[in-house]
């Protein structure tokens, strides 16, 4: 058995709807930010670096998206949520997903935690400016250069496709028109309607 | 045959050091940001990303380095670079070298690239300012709690060494004090005996 420690409205979903996806028996944990329970002694014995998500295995914790979304897809193959045979396939999937990671959610975090990388409150004004230009640029090369449709990957959906998922889900926020992406908005339309994903959404909002 | 594109003193000496202990038959092509190759409608055509590395296979380009890393050990099983038959193992890499490039790469970068996420020369500086902290910050959590000894895994050296070497080149530029992280400093230090660090230094230095 699993659990999953998540946050509403984190990047947690990605994985959360890969384990629905995949069929995974877990127990879900919500991890309450607004009492600042990321950074309790009994969650940081689970992921020092008090960011959610994690995974707690019988073997350990895991955390890290991309990779927990590669073990998602290696622990559970019938799900056939990644090309697990092909290593070129599956380099072309995880970089995606790295994309995602270190550069399409690191832009978005200058808009609410520039705390991270200044001290002063000007900086975090200038970076909260430029934040629909960054985010802008990485959602236009997806757009044009990266999704191959239907689904990230082209045919098969993957592990690619919640990740992507999650981080559109900010999209208006970070200024970015989702008219300028037509491909991203009707992914992200088509999303919404699987069942995994309406399940693990329901989830975190009871939770 | 792999065409390998770099920049010295860049992230991509991680890969070029896993082809080089994968004993991967490769040809290395320098891209010059001095003259911004990395803009040119020639390297845009193989990395529209505009930045190094890359990967050029016969069935098309990788690039981010956990994917490219992945992607040589899986392709050159031999070498064992990787647990590849493991899963939860692999995850616990992949989730290192995800840290590395999301997290300990991104505070690195606001020190020189700034620009990338806000336009006021201000906010530049107090960006560079913060980056012995940011920086000093992650160091302190690989050297407390990631880092197993001897190498990042543990007894078995992997992808996750080259990479950690690689960020480390740049510890004391970014105003961290090695003596402060001994694990990782001795890490380092044994790092650069390796046969495959030596020369895949030496290669890039003379390319």
């Amino acid at each position: 058995m699993l659990t999953f420690y998540y946050s509403p409205g984190s990047c947690a979903l990605a994985s959360h709807i890969a384990l629905e996806e995949a069929g995974a028996p877990f127990t879900l944990r919500r991890i309450d930010f607004s009492r600042a329970e990321q950074k309790s002694p009994a969650y940081l014995a689970i992921n020092p670096k008090a960011r959610v998500p994690a995974i707690v295995t019988p073997r350990g914790v895991l955390t890290e998206t991309p990779a927990m979304l590669a073990f998602i897809a290696q622990s559970f193959p019938d799900a056939r949520l990644a090309p697990l045979d092909d290593p070129f396939a599956f380099a072309q999937l995880q970089a995606f997903n790295v994309y995602l990671c270190s550069t399409v959610h690191v832009a978005h975090a200058h808009r609410m935690r520039g705390y991270r990388w200044a001290d002063d409150p000007a900086a975090h004004l200038a970076m909260q400016k430029k934040v629909p230009q960054s985010v802008g640029q990485c959602y236009a090369l997806i757009e044009q250069k990266m999704l191959k449709g239907p689904w990230v990957m082209g045919e098969q959906y993957t592990i690619a496709d919640p990740y992507l998922y999650t981080l559109a889900q900010w999209l208006e926020a970070d200024g970015v028109d989702a008219a300028t992406i037509p491909r991203v908005a009707d992914h992200r339309a088509r999303m919404k309607e699987r069942p995994a994903v309406k399940k693990a959404i329901a989830e975190e909002l009871a939770g």
